[in-house]
């Protein structure tokens, strides 16, 4: 399809989809005249995938470029480029002193947590800046006296991997390594409203069972 | 204990101290004479989750006063405080065009899944905002053609509402309903970075699991 069916297609206007291709988070079609090109429905599903990481995960231009750019690597494994993808995803990393006690204690316990979740230790197979995240909020639990033993964390960590496990099922539903990459990211990004809305949306209804007039 | 006290033992410098009472984020001290204070532990106990709403949870000076004050309105049950306080709580609040395809859709399919959850119809029971964000959400998910059926949520309600289940308890280890109001915002704010963070290490090990070389 030319330029004009890409636009009308996606719901993405020809202008915006212009700076999608010089900023390289969309590959170029390939050129049929000097001036035109023919586009693909790998790029459809690719501009789908932008706007869900530009619009909904707010995920500015250079770190999106750089997860696009895993799935085109063709020297990494599938598992490989799930990590580099979801890894280069921004997360909010609040700033760890290595020797703060706090972080020191938090450490302690996450590390606890994957030993009882049965996780591997903290390494290779964690992405890093989920790691970082993860010590930092349980150092601000310790640091402010809240309730931050294994028994607190535990159910939060067992949910947490019912839920990848979840995820990756959704995942495998897709038919080809790139689309289930594509989806990874984008579903990695849309689903956390979801779950911070549901939690929520729980404590309302959980409340009115326990404290409220009935 | 004075106010220098107060500043050692809760780590908050004394001018941050002035600040929030001069915001009214801390309740004024009990005059001992013109120029001093009398504070007491309910005052170290505020402070704590004034640093939890305000360092951590990033919440404006503005909402976080708003929660606050739901804590001292004694014409409150104490359902009506939490749904207050935590209402007040900020969430990002994405638009919405109540006859947007997409949104009416997303509308059909929340209501589902609050049904198969058990959860009374969407009503006062729920906090708006969470309901808004998630609205949104879904919406998002439709309008980008990824999976977003009853099927494909459920997991996430029923995962949400083991949660606030879990949170609730927790809470009731507090011992009087000041407490456990302050601790309910606090954790709610804390808690929402460990959750997320553990969600991407779980697709981490799941996927190594499933993907890796082993």
């Amino acid at each position: 399809m030319r330029l004009a069916e890409l636009s009308e297609r996606s719901g993405v206007p020809v202008p915006t989809i212009k700076y999608y291709l010089r900023e390289r988070l969309l590959p170029p079609g390939r050129r049929v005249t000097a001036t035109q090109a023919e586009y693909g429905p790998e790029h459809l599903r690719r501009l789908r995938l932008v706007r869900a990481l530009l619009q909904v995960g707010r995920v500015p231009v250079a770190a999106a470029r750089e997860v696009l750019a895993v799935a085109e690597d063709g020297d990494l494994d599938q598992h490989g480029k799930l990590g580099v993808a979801l890894g280069a995803l921004p997360q909010e990393r609040p700033e760890v002193a290595e020797d703060d006690p706090a972080v020191v204690s938090a450490t302690r316990v996450v590390t606890e947590l994957t030993e009882a979740l049965g996780w591997p230790p903290p390494g290779p197979a964690h992405p890093a800046a989920a790691l970082h995240t993860l010590i930092a909020a349980v150092a601000s639990l310790i640091r402010l006296g809240y309730p931050c033993e294994l028994r607190h964390l535990l159910p939060y960590g067992r949910l947490a991997a019912e839920l990848a496990t979840h995820d990756l099922d959704v995942l495998e539903e897709y038919a080809s390594a790139t689309e289930r990459l594509e989806a990874a990211v984008a579903l990695t990004v849309l689903h956390e409203p979801v779950l911070l809305s549901l939690r929520r949306l729980g404590h309302g209804v959980e409340s009115a069972r326990r404290f409220g007039e009935g």
